[in-house]
């Protein structure tokens, strides 16, 4: 089965044939409770007619269209609702291809999103955007591109990516086509506020070319620079972690995305700003922007965000607004998606029991039933990478443990280190300086209790760039390793241990498998393979899944006890975000006052 | 002075560097009440800091941003909102060139609006939307032109226009720029309802452009087939009279315009849709349809409206958006107009006394002060139409008494003949039978009380084509004539009268001046020129606002008492509504069974 969604403007001869009664709907929907998001009301006795992709019909009768051969659905007891979207979201953070994303997320009511490519990009840039919207053409989703802005993130002097992308691939990507709907999030604030050429010309393609352009200011929202960045046309941001932040955002212009991600829970705070400072809720959207695939399993997607929305005393149509027709609204695609009225594509779930339940039961996204009582019940089209998305790991040799040695600047003694410390539940990290033993002019991480050690080895395109350092809070208690090709966001390969012999097998490990998670411990090697481009996997959902937790589990039982310790740690080369991270090119401080640069591991 | 409004991607490197502080800003206003149509709040203490035609700045201090030549406005005291948005208007309903609109509204708080020029597409075809369209683009206001969807009417077989739009004209307007914003009121609903190509195609062209169609349809809202007109994908509609109107248009996903026009008080009912409904008010827009010149000097414009919603119950901050944000979103330029956001257009009104009062005391269109306390006060560029558009009235002969006698099958006795019926405050007219005494084989309608004679005279294209026929309910006590160039849609010339002698006076008189109104009685004549088009006056705004008052006073004091008479009377043309109408080829019966079609004076 293939999904193909014709613009309104040639379906509307037939769906005003159909709504007239002339032409027989393909599906009707008879006698349920609409939420109606334009009004903000739940109607009862209502039906729906649909021919092909899109509505041709809302109200209390639909029988003039029923012809021999129109599926009728009883919706009798149950809500029709449209289709959720999700306002902000990096597939890859799942590790699943798009179709299987979709495959994970239909079932769950989501039939729609914007999609930021973000990790694909660092690893092969344009080329790698084009690949995953056309894998998102193919499957039911309304599904939107955003083009990653940031690529590198921190700079080419400061780390290796696979690609970058500046205005004139920015300006290319629209050209696609109208689903290529936006610039993605704005890391690079600071660049914006201050006036840098890349940054501001990527926004000026974004509203030359009619798209809007998302924000990520990390800043305080009382700092006087966000109105600055506001004025540069950056007009939805989700980082957002209080209700201050969300008023202030709306108050400028933009919208506010609230997220739950698998780690980020911001809802519970950010939603205040509705539900006790009263704002208006018309510019708030609700969003995932991070969740893995055991989240989705376990805990759900956009059914559970707004779940969890409506239990933090949200009126639930309200809440249903926030993750459609203010999301639709946002991206300047309500005539499309995001509401249930006539020359609307026809993503629509039915729900039982309260409409609090969030309890979606029949997902039918672009006029086809995909999913019924949480199983997809229409298989979607393979989609093919080329060969060269699945080889993306390029190093010169096989490591061995002597990779990992660290040579210091004396034959004996102990000298003064820079130390990455790991805080969980949190981004950012705390740059410690640790007196660590030397022997033989090496240094002896492994000696001192509490520490690991970090490298990353540039995986793109084989120059054999590599840096060893030195990381703190990992946890372990027995000998181990984990290699990841994860490791935002130039995702070369990232791998901590105790043991440089383990750590060298674990990098073997992923590279054997041309991109993956691996930990290895006296237990054995868990792998998680990640083979389009290291990021993604080949395998199906529910492999992915197990898989996933299987180096959560490995992981803790290793004493690596962090929350989403994976997630975390992949983060941990993420060079534009404080304090202390490590690049291929060496260790990175980051500070709001002298910006990105590298430093020394030893302390003069 | 000029005014040119630059889109906001040239303009971000400006904004920026004036919103950090490092470039003075043209422009600031510090200390007042922000209305914040975004967040729907009133924040105290509020500064705007304005770099050429856009803000740079919105926040508490802007003292950063303040060189020697910026100019500072102390609002200490006053609301600060953002300029009021006009949803949907006819300028030429004003009589007023669109100079002298914006003369007349600008210090009213009016800053923008979504025009169709229906009227002169009837007389000039696209030609004449250009014209218009070039003449908004030196005015301050941002000015939204609609294509206009239903020229001709009724169609070519029933009224002669001075041209046609269809679906290739449709198209090529949309080519001229981002301001030709959607598609004018699709007044032919059944033809949509029912498959017109022309509408259909149309409709499609305008989708396939990114615009939006706004609608028109009258039947009841209750109606099955105003779902079937929400699938051709016509997303607006003014046509709303009950607060049912309102609700049932937003559930199917349109924006329900509430109109308060001169003579169309509508508001009082639609608002109660919000007000004692309940509705989500996010798509419920404030307009003005048609406000004649007189209307906009003793009332206002949109001010006045905004006002008047206020009084019958909606909070002052939810009027404000339902004439500024959710007007701007209905035409998707939410970015560029509609609030007070950095990387908005400088469209500000200050405020004075209570938000309630509407009592606006300051304007600033596109970052530059134009009105204060009610008076403009700076010079709006002349506009000159070119010299066939100041002659577009053209007879083959000048008329005389004669052409006006109505011969009768018969030589004498009396013969059942069709009268237009006027009703008063009402669009629609009655179709009566009177039987009319025949002298002479000529109809002795002057001889009956309570007649007049109509007459409508092609003046397009000098074909002589002409009819004569019998209206009732003028209420004319003494002889008199009124003739006009402004006669819906097709704009020919409109005579009525009780004396043949006077009627072809009347006639001359607008034919010597190239267009407008006269009024011959024996106490003189009264003339209104409308040199443009016959359709708008050359005149300054207060010029014009006298001339239709004098024109008012004149009917009134021939007899004719009619509310809003010039308004009504000219819409005894217009061939598409019920029941009973004169175009130049004869009577016309409009009725939702049969439809359009001629029928003849006399009745067999």
């Amino acid at each position: 089965m293939t999904f193909t969604r014709k613009p309104l403007a040639d379906c509307v001869p037939e769906l005003v044939a159909t709504a007239r009664g002339d032409r027989p709907a393909s599906l009707v929907i008879t006698g349920g409770k609409l939420v109606n998001v334009c009004s903000g009301e739940i109607l009862e006795g209502m039906s729906v007619g649909i021919q092909g992709g899109r509505i041709a019909y809302v109200g209390k009768d639909v029988s003039h269209m029923i012809g021999d051969d129109t599926r009728v659905i009883e919706a009798s007891g149950k809500y029709i609702a449209p289709g959720l979207l999700d306002g902000h979201c990096h597939i890859e953070s799942t590790q699943l291809t798009v179709t299987e994303f979709a495959r994970a997320v239909l079932p769950l009511g989501t039939t729609g999103g914007f999609f930021d490519a973000h990790e694909i990009a660092n690893v092969f840039g344009l080329k790698g955007i084009k690949l995953m919207l056309d894998e998102m053409r193919g499957t039911p989703l309304a599904a939107y591109m955003q083009v990653a802005s940031c690529v590198p993130a921190a700079g080419a002097d400061i780390e290796t990516t696979g690609a970058s992308i500046g205005p004139a691939e920015v300006a290319e990507a629209y050209t696609w086509g109208a689903d290529v709907i936006g610039l993605g999030e704005v890391m690079n604030f600071p660049g914006v506020v201050y006036g840098d050429d890349k940054m501001i010309g990527e926004i000026q393609e974004t509203l030359r070319a009619g798209r809007v352009a998302d924000g990520h200011f990390t800043w305080p929202s009382s700092d006087w620079r966000l109105p600055v960045y506001a004025a540069a046309g950056v007009s939805g941001d989700h980082e957002c972690v209080t209700a201050q932040d969300v008023i202030e955002r709306v108050r400028l212009g933009m919208y506010a995305k609230m997220r739950r991600g698998s780690a980020w829970h911001d809802v519970a705070q950010t939603i205040t700003a509705h539900t006790e400072h009263g704002l208006d809720p018309r510019r708030m959207l609700l969003v995932t922007d991070d969740r893995s695939s055991e989240s989705l399993r376990d805990e759900g997607h956009m059914d559970f965000v707004v779940r969890h929305a409506i239990s933090q005393g949200v009126k639930p149509v309200t809440a249903f607004q926030m993750a459609t027709i203010n999301t639709a609204e946002r991206f300047g695609v309500a005539r499309d998606i995001g509401s249930i009225t006539p020359g609307s594509c026809a993503d629509i779930i039915l729900l039982d029991g309260n409409l609090a339940d969030v309890n979606v039961v029949l997902t039918i996204a672009s006029g086809v039933v995909v999913a019924e009582n949480g199983v997809m019940t229409t298989d979607l089209p393979a989609f093919t990478y080329p060969d060269e998305v699945l080889a993306s790991v390029h190093l010169p040799q096989r490591p061995v443990a002597g990779d990992f040695i660290i040579p210091a600047p004396i034959a004996s003694g102990s000298i003064a280190t820079r130390v990455i410390q790991v805080l969980e539940n949190h981004v950012e990290t705390i740059e410690r300086i640790h007196t660590i033993p030397v022997v033989n002019g090496k240094l002896q991480v492994h000696g001192v209790a509490g520490l690991c050690k970090i490298a990353v080895l540039e995986r793109h395109h084989g120059t054999g760039n590599q840096s060893v350092a030195v990381v703190e809070g990992i946890g372990f208690h027995e000998p181990a390793a984990i290699a990841m090709t994860v490791a935002h966001d130039s995702h070369n390969i990232l791998v901590i241990g105790n043991d440089d012999e383990l750590m060298a097998q674990a990098v073997n490990a992923v590279v054997d498998v041309q991109g993956g998670v691996a930990v290895l411990t006296a237990a054995g090697t868990t792998l998680f393979p990640l083979a389009i481009a290291g990021l993604m996997s080949a395998e199906p959902f529910e492999t992915a899944a197990a898989q996933s937790a299987a180096v959560s589990k490995a992981l803790y039982d290793a004493g690596c006890t962090l929350n989403y310790a994976f997630m975390t740690l992949s983060l941990l080369a993420l060079a534009v975000i404080p304090t202390l991270r490590l690049s291929d090119k060496g260790l990175v401080r980051i500070s709001p006052e002298e910006g990105i640069q590298l430093v020394p591991l030893f302390v003069k």
